[in-house]
């Protein structure tokens, strides 16, 4: 079990009263040590909540985010994360810039080794988008299995999309 | 947030009252800036709302069409992308030609890094028939990305067809 | 098996060269005799491709309609069917008002004892609309069967409804 | 454990070189006797190997068709009913027709308190048609089950068809 | 199809530049007249794209909202009915109070003969919340259909949840 | 929690080493008292275990047991019931007769107030039988609550077969 | 929105620190008022982290529980629900046991109109329990309302279970 | 659009009374030109229309065909294919033996780049039989695909298979 | 079709009152010649019907057994390998041996080029096991394809495991 | 089948009263021989009841865990490994940690050629967490292997995650 240092960093997770912010800020995540940093291994991350608002006509979007990365030193704590994907709620952006916008932070945050970002948005007049992006720390291993995985994107199990 | 010059050629997404096409029109293809040109990413549009006619007997043919792509410097605005879909409404052609149609414009459009179409048509005497077809711009690693990906097509997750 | 003069006035199945029609045209429907008049049954046309327009945005809708009857005298043939679903296609109308005209026109075709029309349409603004609408003929049993299939509609099996 | 005298009219279950018999063979049906007959019970048959051909254009149709009844003094046997439903293979007739004669027959064969056939066929020109019929001995409560059970047909779990 | 004057009480459907209002705003509730006001039929509209806040906690919550009706004169329009969903936004409330507060105001809109609305949310600690909740017109048959169909909720069909 | 004494006719859960019996022995079964015998509730055994012999030729019959009653003043237990069931093992029956066996040998054990056994069997020769027995105690309310449950069998969400 | 006095009952939601007690503990449970009691209404709660022990053998056991209800003063609080049904986690008693004690707790905290409570066990030995009971306050139309679901109780819909 | 002169060789799509042949005749089989002979694309058939019968027994086998294939010059025509399949209606083979003389004969009509049958046909003495096989023409890179998919096949969502 | 001589080994397909032996019996296994000696192609058999003994506790065990392999001169008939299969059913092993040792007798019987065996067993004490074993022709390049199978085993489609 | 000596290490499979401990015990883990030691295969164990305790909540968590490896010499038997993730049950880690410790404890018992953990966590919060994690014994091919399929984690067949 995790001794109480090894979370000091956490503040949000079992916090009383935490206050949602619905304005994009990256300021909110939080991080705790990997205690295996010997080995990779993968922590991937289900968002089914999501939803920003369109930067064009103001209507809200919603997309389930999908967020797989290999941990180096540190790790994003779960809690801050979803009050960091929360403060996209009134925050206009595309589809597109979303993902690139989510990764850029999660880098930025905690230097994972490998990081990949999938969102899988609702439709908008009968076409729905799913932006991709990965990332592998430039000239390691990990920046080649980014080119590989990138490459093999979405080639199995691809989604039936019938709008219902 | 995307400034407003950066989304000055959208004049179709948030439009009151778009006049839709019925005939092909390739014309009506819009695009905005890649704002992440640096980085490799993956789109993906899900478009369950496909109908053209058949160019032998006239009786209508109906498809979901997908299509994926890493952009380049421009990309597809998804309502002028919708617009162009339906203008296939009442032009009649094959279904292999119909996925070879849509990629040559779009290459045209965008000239993406890579691309691929792939269409699931309804079946027509019991039978069905899903037609793909991709593009990497030639003389890059894309042109490989195509290669691979077409080699391995279609060859996880296959779909269970019993025309119910 | 049914002599020749059982489908005589069927002549557009197997047909060469059907000409199809994309304006509303309830006038194409056919019929068939009903062989078993002594006994109620149920028939019912399971309707995937379904398009229609919007009266105000002429944007394409698209639905799955099914229709169920118990036939009386005479009985549609369904290949005319299609070809008068067909001409929908460029016809603009609400959700609500098309599986009224069906109804009404399926009614006026061939007296059925009693008919339901359940159209399920794919979301506009990311909400989708089903409407349903019955019929028995008046003062017999099969006014009182619309009523009490009336009343339990739609409570068992529904759909699950999340625009992927 | 059945005795030898309680199957003695099952000839086909079990036999080498059984048959087939491609053209519409009733007589080839047999029964055995049921042994609580002082019970009312089902007995649900689930058929998805059907096949016929259109009467009109003569190609082939293929169907599901799923049989319940309760049994009064005799019962229908499995393999001699497979035989039956073969016996369709190469012979014409209307998919409404089909179930109104496999219903006669299998009543004509073992006087069933109660029967219904529901046949759910493969899709013609985009439509597919899913005929259901029943029957309840006269002057009986069978009679009125038979009413109770068409009026409620196919309210629950209404199947999602979108011919793929 | 529609004449001109059976919607001019419509003024959202279509328009550019629709304004997103999130906070709680019923009055944006538009309607159309029911052509068919001598016939009951449903009105089923699917939206799985609701989000609100809790009251006590002020984090967002998620749920698929599903809201059937039996038109009597007028009809409420669905763009608009899209924005009044999406004034929720913003807005704290119980699951249980959320579907009541719906109801109400569609039931002041365009006082329907019957309505029902169902509300599926999200888990929060590992329990997720569905309330359900439906009207008939005081003193019609109405009141006896929401009697029957309360009665009967949920029993067919039930979703299985395991949270993920 | 219950006390010893509640549960002292128990001898085959948790034991080792039990013996199993596969030829036909309902003598195994063995009952725990209801403690809530002042309330009508259900208790429902789900039995996809279960496999027989053809009576006829011998080979083996697959099958999943459904088993659902209301108990009275005793309960069966459900270790012993896996073992009566695995006790048809190598005994021969036909389906229709396996399902009033067990429903009978229940009866006999615990006199339930009510008891329904649904068998769906695998399919053989392309077709699957699916028997279904109920039993309420004569003269008492469960009785209705047996004709009432027999007469709407199997016509919510009714399985879709394909035998794959 | 609520105001304060409105939910001032509630201590649980949204506090840090609750401390988790895994020993029965019913008194955990809280409520707030009702603020539509002058109409009935369903509140269903989906709980698929249900786990307690077997009385005889201690080892775990798991199940999904739903609970459905209709208010009448006060209504359940679902974090303190949550922490009730954690309260079994080191608790033994039967299957059966589980749900009668369940429904009788929160028929003493809330007096609600009717309840109903279904319990979805994995299997043990092969074979899954599924408990089911209901409670209508007697002498009310909801008393009726209790005996018309338990006799159609798992008619519709049921689940097809394969222990995978 | 497909010019006449493109489309000359189909005589059997759209046209009327086409005889059905119910004997092998793979001379039935039309083409027409590949309008993207400079570019590789993959055409999938999906037939789940495909019966035959067994060579030993006489009994009819069912089976779903799957056909890929990367076109060279001409291409099938689907119409003619469909009568193709249909031809193998009273004809018997091992399911084994018709897979390959499927790919030999269209192979020989085609001569395509490279080709792959796969079929899954209905279970018989509670076994089903998946055959696949591939082609890739000899001393090119399609020889090459060809082994590759080989080594790879059925790697990826495998079918479940419990035969109803 | 295949000539008497090109089946002459094969005795028990369509035999009359073939004996099911219940005692582990490898020499029941017949073959036939493979009529395409000079093509690679696979052969999968699905057998969802297989049951043994626990060696410990002697209570029965459930498995499908899926079986693919790509024969070289003879190959296994389907009904023998059903016996063959049967004939665990009073056999006793752990669940990682049996898929072994029908491995190795069908590289006895048939010797051929690869064989992969997949065993997905019920679980027992709440966890299942599923052994996966396979073998490639040493120093040929099916020994190769062995290992790269192998390798990636079951990283595709992976079941999700609910235990209901 | 197994010899006496071949299984005399196991204690706990068909063991009486064995007792649950519900405190972290690596300990009970019990091995058997591997009777094929010369041959790779794969043994997978799918257990959908894992549960322990957030370490700074101390609320329960709920995930299931698939373990995939390659025996050596010895084997887990699965009795015990049940019992050892049932130790977990009152044990409070980070997901990303469990999986880490089942890991080095299974490495640490039975020395695998190759060993994998994926753990599946119910959501908090809204999202869910899935840690995987695999090792190869160093400087051997199964180091190669666990680094090829580390790499391709999870890009095959994604589940699709909405929390309910
Ligand atoms: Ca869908
Ligand atoms: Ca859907
Ligand atoms: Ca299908
Ligand atoms: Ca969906
Ligand atoms: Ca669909
Ligand atoms: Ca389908
Ligand atoms: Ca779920
Ligand atoms: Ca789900
Ligand atoms: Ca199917
Ligand atoms: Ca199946
Ligand atoms: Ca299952
Ligand atoms: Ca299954
Ligand atoms: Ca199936
Ligand atoms: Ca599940
Ligand atoms: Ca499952
Ligand atoms: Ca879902």
């Amino acid at each position: 079990m995790r001794e109480k240092n090894e979370v000091e960093n956490i503040t949000l997770l079992g916090k009383k009263n935490v206050k949602y912010n619905y304005d994009y800020c990256p300021e909110i995540l939080e991080t705790f040590v990997n205690k295996h940093p010997d080995r990779d291994y993968w922590v991937k991350f289900n968002c089914p909540e999501f939803t920003s608002l369109c930067p064009i006509t103001g209507q809200p979007d919603f997309a389930t985010i999908y967020i797989s990365y290999i941990p180096d030193k540190i790790m994003v704590e779960s809690k801050s994360l979803k009050l960091y994907l929360v403060s996209f709620r009134n925050h206009g952006d595309f589809h597109e810039d979303v993902v690139n916008i989510i990764m850029d932070d999660l880098i930025k945050l905690m230097q994972p080794r490998y990081i990949e970002i999938w969102g899988k948005f609702l439709p908008r007049g009968g076409i729905s988008i799913d932006p991709y992006v990965n990332y592998g720390r430039p000239n390691t291993k990990y920046e080649k299995i980014a080119q590989q995985r990138f490459v093999q994107h979405d080639m199995a199990g691809m989604d039936k999309i019938d709008n219902r």
